[in-house]
């Protein structure tokens, strides 16, 4: 079976969702299921331990891991606090680091995601660092001991696709550890394209969260994460300059061999 | 159910394969299973009655559709006859119309296409051409009978993608019968995009037969085909120039709300 | 020198400027002048006998060569009366065949136009037809007389640039007459483009005339057709995988050859 | 007029060229020429005191401002070693920080980049440091004293264009500081792209010496960037979902207004 790991746990389905822009909590239980993902990212904010109506906790399948975000955070010492009350509000050891300081954008601060890493790495967190695209700093998260890393495709929540597509390729072709496209991704196509590249699983919570059906929207990417993965698997062939029939051309009415 | 209908036939699957290419024809069934397509072009060249293990229909499931190609044709008389004999053979009453007198790009030649269309839709074919995606051709192969319009997307076994996408989202806008597109898809993602754009369904031979597994390869077009349909269904929503956030960013640590 | 010749006129200028849309009449010289075009194209109707002011003919330099185009006709028949008329206004014996039905993205009609060609071009017109790029269709044009053939690069008035680049290029690979880019090209970069892919000139009219300054602009495309003409002749290399260094890399500090 | 101002330096060319890779040193005084390019890029390694026809500053017009890089550096120390002694060897105070320890992608470490910026531009030289394009990385090079910003388009001598064009468009957007694009330039209509965007300067080096002719290939690119610069200065129009005329298309024939 095909499995990706990530520290010590083992996942089948290679596309995690995000928590956030839904219309209702309710809907979110069926889109799980309907995108059969696994990983479940979340705000700590929405963790509510007062009230179970509020509590994003109790809506989420417990066979999910959950992946809390330090989003909020502008700076490592930021992105470390609020992990360590993440751990400690029940949301387990996982943590995607999100160190943030440009309000436009929304682009990630690597330098500073790179120390969290190493701190958080350090207290047995499996640490997941969302990044800019940038071949050296993914080689420094790694030496800090990150589980994965996580490049964007485009700026969050615009749906722009693979806009950095030259430079994740090289993460996936120089990067011994999960690569794991988050942000950007905008249809299933673009998710499937990253599987084909290579990429370990993508990241979708706009996409799916915004769409006119979510349900329907989960259960698409699903099944275009699992196309790129296949496709992966099987080994697409090269783009040609010319043209090459599928059926034979010639000879047919006049070749006298009907 | 969100069913294809060509003709009087209703489809569950939006994914035609073809049967060139394969290193031999025991893969086929395989492959028809793996992919779940119902419909299967073939060359009547291919369709040997004289010798069972050399005839292609012996490897394709009888609750499939036929669509013998005029593979050969040079002109509309050509295709007109190769689409007799295919009926004749006991092919069925389909037929895709391919008048290609390019060697090197195999283009269509739009002119003889609709001449042929409209002579074998009047003899009770169901008529589905080849064309490069034009507009007024597009058209005018409705007018002569065509029960769908198969635009190509790039030179056929190029596997370069959707390089005319322009033009085929023009053609599925404005053309008020299915659009199949046909030729150039190489890749899952690029079949999941055709479907986003809002084709009825693609066909694919090269990048299947030609894959390193095409078995797998073609249960990963299953599920991209299924992915853009699902997507195309549930509306994605449209590009952003800017960020938006999915998670709360601001006043995390310091706004006391937890 | 590297000279353009159409019929019979050589041509130092790749670039054909259009007429339409400027907010006045008065810009034009200034246009002409910065972008150094020698070829203009116009709409019939603009050709006013009866008042100088409004007669579009007093804004071009003698110097230029009028091509007058057949917009609005919706046929054969039309575009033949239109260029005929052009020619008895005194427009010259060039004409730009445009025949377009299609109200939404303006698209040409190839069978029409190639029509209107092979009629024209035997009453001695240096006929340029506006096409939907077909090779097919371009072959036809040529044999019926055509002196250039002027593929689209995306739908009038776009400024979309070369969305059909792939079938530009088998035009100016396999068709032995000058191919003009014409509609679409929105930028000066997809301008440069076309010409570096062996373009042998470029039709602009509305990214000039309805920038902020079309004086300037017009200068911007007179550089950017230099460009890719002058990158075509002195051809670029192609596209490598890696990385190759400008600069030597490796034992500058510690080589001892300082 | 309009000019590029860095450091106490006023350009009127916005092409810089580099020095790398040429058949011989003959060519160079010729393609400076031709370039019209008033910054010129050098490997201090080409700098022989010893030996005037190896000594690559013979042959660079006095007139132009060098621009040593510090190729072959692997961090920040190497990288300021090498700048001074580029001082020191009479090439003047401009320096290109290119800090590389990636030998496959060559793509640069942005953090030592920023090391060194901040050394170098406090011992009063004009420092342009090369880099990933990356938001927060790019601030830290103008609050270290950078006098420019050189993102690369695509990883050296790939020919690939601007890959990174999502966000070279937001250090264009967001950093008030000129902006060079650098690498991965491969035709002269990539150059002109990136200064419609908004680029200060492209930075071009193996387009120029790899091409069949070098001399015109450089005029192809100063041609090019003007292209560029004068359609940024007259700002051009938006794409457009549907077609507009440039012509009037009704009522022409039968209007009865000629």
């Amino acid at each position: 079976m095909d499995k990706l790991k990530i520290g010590e746990t083992e996942l089948n389905s290679r596309l995690f969702i995000g928590t956030g822009k839904y219309s209702s909590n309710d809907i979110l239980p069926k889109v799980i299921n309907s995108s059969k993902s696994q990983v479940i990212t979340l705000a700590l904010r929405r963790v509510n331990l007062h009230s179970p109506e509020e509590n994003i906790l109790n809506y989420i399948d417990k066979n999910c891991t959950l992946l809390p975000n330090t989003s909020g955070a502008r700076n490592a010492e930021e992105a470390v606090r609020i992990a360590r009350l993440a751990r400690a509000s029940g949301c387990g050891n996982w943590v995607k680091i999100e160190v943030i300081s440009d309000n436009k954008y929304l682009l990630p601060d690597n330098y500073e995601t790179i120390k969290a890493t190493d701190i958080l790495a350090k207290e047995g967190f499996v640490v997941l660092p969302y990044m800019n695209p940038d071949l050296m700093d993914a080689k420094r998260m790694v030496d800090a001991g990150a589980a994965a890393v996580m490049p964007l495709g485009a700026p969050i929540g615009t749906n722009k696709g693979l806009r950095t597509e030259e430079m994740i390729q090289i993460l996936i072709d120089e990067i011994n550890m999960p690569i794991i496209v988050d942000a950007g991704i905008g249809k299933p196509s673009q998710a499937a394209k990253a599987m084909e590249m290579g990429a370990d699983a993508v990241l979708v919570n706009t996409a799916i969260a915004s769409s006119s059906n979510p349900i329907i929207m989960g259960e698409a990417f699903h099944h275009a994460v699992v196309a790129g993965r296949k496709a992966y698997l099987a080994k697409m062939r090269a783009v040609k300059k010319f043209a090459s029939a599928s059926s034979p051309l010639t000879g047919f009415l006049y070749g006298g061999d009907i």
